[in-house]
């Protein structure tokens, strides 16, 4: 049970500030939220919010129906861009050093798995790459509750180590046809309005992801989400759900970031309504489900840059927002305080 | 002139970096106006954006129009708000603190001047408060440009001592309503269209508004934007335009806050339209008129947080984006460093 006892002392303590009611917008809510979050199970309200070692864990899975070419690039990309994730040249990378942001990669289940080792890298292979979900399953139901305990597993071990604001990114050519699947076969909304340009294919591309995804869509019949994960899944994408139900148990923020993610988010609340708690929406992505995806969530995201990628990219580029409104929690002067007469 | 002979080489770095063309979205386009500004003057095109010492200059005044209570708080609320940023106690100094920003306050002329020194604190008074701009200009012409210099001289002194990013935040009961005569005098709008809810004035106080607003928009009858600064400016608007005259000439990128910012800007292109290609828009607020000149400045905000609290807050909230950007500019890895075959 999510505990609001201290919402008034929360709204009273930001509205105390020298500002007029509201006038931080956004970022009023960010605090709001995040000092309940913190608030759970303490016995007052938190007068100070932390964010301590703020991490994106990287969750990357390769996909069957890639090989039909939806996509602009081959599978090969998935490994070469793990790689890339590992020697720090990618955009999350970047975005991470820029925000001061942990990265962890999480190989769920790439099609060429790479040999190094790193402190950064997480081995918790469902496969080499799911089926083709137009066609047939994606993966089956024990591939599902592994991916589910993994996921959680390694969220549970950076909290352990002390984070306490987590954030999931995604790598893996084919997955916005695995995330649209999934989310038109949840909502029963069409795939014509589910599937998008990813990170930008043809008209043509376009129009056979949408009839492969409402083929997928039409196959499965279900909307139970383990049932889902199996049929249009991705090992990427189950190990993110694991991962959002094990942030709710552990009471710990998830700053969500664009399509695919949402979708996890999504199907988690599903499994467990509590998970929506802990959320915080980092970007509106472009590409057109997500917007479908938000307004299942009731989510209202920080930041709309056009940003297309994936990664985990919008969700840590929101990390400063967040940084400054526990900032002006903790330390913004009262009226009180500042002798402001207002 | 603003050179953009190595606009080709700039956008072609961005384009080789292991990402869809385009999938960064509005951070690229910062990239690419940073990189461009910073080119200035310079043999090649740069491959390394610097983001040195950035720095909000907070100008704060009065204004003889907040005796008619068309403001939330009375003008007495300009010297402790004032005195609350030289203690660090307000948004700003939060926002500063969490995004690494160095804060001045300039004291334009409010109604009681602050006794204490303080390094952050420069005195630079054009008087005690503007004259009632619905019946009266609000100060001398000698008094606009008096502050023309001194606010090119508050910006040429930080740019001097190694700032290369400079935002501008402002304080000052009765400041929107100046704005906004500047605005609809300036463009011709209507007052009902410039004028809005300030930081939250009643509907009543808002019909009151629109009518002095428009009394004094007509009582000056010019689009001269010196003569507009005399007749219904500000001690802090008129230091700002000063401000974004000299980031030009020194070549500097002015980080623009919200809605009376954006109009100093406004007025600053009209003096001097090269201002323009030094402006990055921070942030869209919630003041109605904000929309409008934005609009006449062709800009896209890179945020839209629902703030309307002024003091330049919006603009350092936005420094972590361009720090992102700088850093992907800088040091993402290009397909060929990466070995990626898109």
């Amino acid at each position: 049970m999510f505990d609001t006892r201290f919402s008034s002392e929360i709204q009273g303590r930001i509205d105390q500030k020298t500002k007029p009611l509201g006038a931080l917008g956004q970022l009023e809510k960010v605090a709001y939220q995040l000092a309940l979050i913190q608030s759970q199970g303490k016995a007052q309200a938190i007068d100070n919010i932390s964010l301590d070692q703020p991490t994106v864990l990287v969750f990357a899975g390769d996909h069957g129906i890639a090989e039909e070419g939806v996509s602009i690039a081959p599978s090969a990309v998935t490994q070469q861009m793990v790689l890339n994730f590992l020697a720090g040249g990618a955009a999350i990378n970047c975005f991470c050093r820029a925000n001061d942001v942990a990265i962890k990669v999480i190989d769920c289940g790439i099609l060429v798995p790479v040999e190094q080792e790193s402190p950064q890298l997480v081995k918790q292979r469902l496969g080499e790459r799911t089926g083709n979900l137009a066609i047939e399953p994606a993966m089956t139901v024990q591939q599902v509750h592994q991916g589910l305990v993994w996921g959680q597993e390694v969220v549970d071990g950076v909290i352990d180590q002390g984070c306490n604001l987590i954030m999931f990114g995604e790598m893996g050519i084919g997955n916005t046809s695995s995330a649209s699947a999934l989310l038109a076969a949840f909502t029963g909304e069409s795939a014509e309005r589910c599937v998008g340009l990813g990170t930008g294919v043809s008209s043509e591309q376009l129009e056979k992801k949408k009839r492969l995804v409402s083929q997928g869509v039409a196959r499965c019949g279900s909307t139970d989400p383990k049932t889902l994960l199996a049929e249009l899944g991705g090992f990427e994408i189950v190990q993110m759900v694991g991962g959002f139900l094990a942030a709710a148990k552990q009471k710990t923020p998830v700053l969500v970031d664009g399509f695919i993610v949402t979708v996890a988010a999504l199907l988690a609340t599903k499994i467990d309504p509590s998970c929506r708690d802990y959320l915080i929406f980092a970007h509106q992505s472009h590409e057109s489900g997500h917007q479908i995806a938000l307004e299942q969530l009731d989510a209202e995201p920080l930041l709309d840059l056009s940003l297309r990628l994936g990664e985990g990219t919008g969700a840590v580029l929101a990390v400063p927002l967040l940084r400054a409104a526990a900032e002006f929690y903790n330390n913004m002067a009262s009226f009180a305080e500042a002798g402001v007469t207002v």
